[in-house]
């Protein structure tokens, strides 16, 4: 599926503040936790929600479709916009007895695995869903919501996420599952300590 | 501290839903998650975050703390109404190491314990503090939150929940501690398969 450039153009005000503003941990992992997934700044996260809203209506959405935790904040933001629902996935230790709609992760910020788990009450046969996510990085996640939107029978029209780490392996895992992908802002590489961005 | 009435008159449309659309599971449990923490729906989440502001707004708060992941909707929607920024504990397994603003609490739905971790960089001496939760229920969350603001040598000013089970004590663990709170809807009691809500 060939990739539709206005679906991941730069959304300049988040490009500028990462570039101006992420902490650099090492060659693999960015930190701008003070406006994305710690700290949120309303309005700021209206302003990306509404922009990702924006490349994600054209697919039609019955449903926004997002992960605790760190999705709930942009995927709510992005629902306003396109005045649709938001459900989140909620992850439970693996040992929970797993329902119908539900996935093992790993979870590397928290340890060991977790599994994602949705109500089959809310996530019906036939529904058109998007996915909104904080981060594209190796797209585990998604690929986990991709196969319960699958399993609940839904379709999942297309996936939104504010930041890609284009250095891993996300996007053409995606890809190869013809997902159609928006990002706004493209992280290339993290080098000595400075972020590179994709068409800076 | 006297409770301000004014600060837990019910809110209609909440409590309307609540009665009209609430599973009672059994005498302590109501699942509402088909709009307050699976499925969100935008609108009325940003009408429940409106009618929360304006109760909390007269403690002139500087910021918005919750904790993942069921607090992170309300507490964006309030935190939106007041034009303030919003802050979401994180949890943690309690075995990765404890930083400085950090608790550990029982995680009945997720068993066993999670710890819950604010960075320092975000919660700062003097600032001005409301919680904001879906629910009110023993105030484990709240206590440990409560907690995590004192020792920053920040001022916890107001907490606000959209739910109050009455039948818990959440209420008088936090107004022990002399902290006013807001809610929007409360809960008497489960009987027999119905909720009775304490003003009806």
């Amino acid at each position: 599926m060939e990739m539709l450039p206005s679906l991941n153009t730069p959304f300049a005000p988040l490009v500028r503040r990462i570039v101006a503003e992420a902490t650099v941990v090492n060659d693999r992992i960015l930190k701008i936790d003070h406006f994305l997934n710690h700290r949120v700044e309303p309005e700021f996260m209206a302003a990306m929600g509404a922009e990702l809203a924006e490349r994600l209506r054209p697919f039609a959405p019955d449903l926004v479709l997002t992960a605790e935790a760190s999705g709930i904040a942009p995927a709510l933001a992005t629902a306003t916009a396109l005045n649709r629902p938001m459900l989140y996935a909620k992850k439970y230790s693996p040992v929970v007895e797993p329902p119908a709609l539900a996935r093992v992760i790993p979870s590397p910020t928290k340890g060991g695995e977790t599994m994602l788990m949705v109500s089959a009450r809310y996530l019906q046969a036939g529904m058109r869903v998007v996915l909104v996510d904080d981060f594209l990085a190796n797209g585990k996640t998604a690929l986990a919501l991709a196969e319960i939107v699958a399993e609940a029978g839904a379709q999942l029209v297309a996936a939104g996420f504010l930041v890609e780490k284009c250095f891993q392996d996300g996007r053409s895992e995606l890809t190869a599952r013809a997902i159609p992908i928006a990002t706004l802002a493209q992280v290339e590489r993290l080098e000595d300590g400075n972020v590179v961005m994709r068409h800076a």
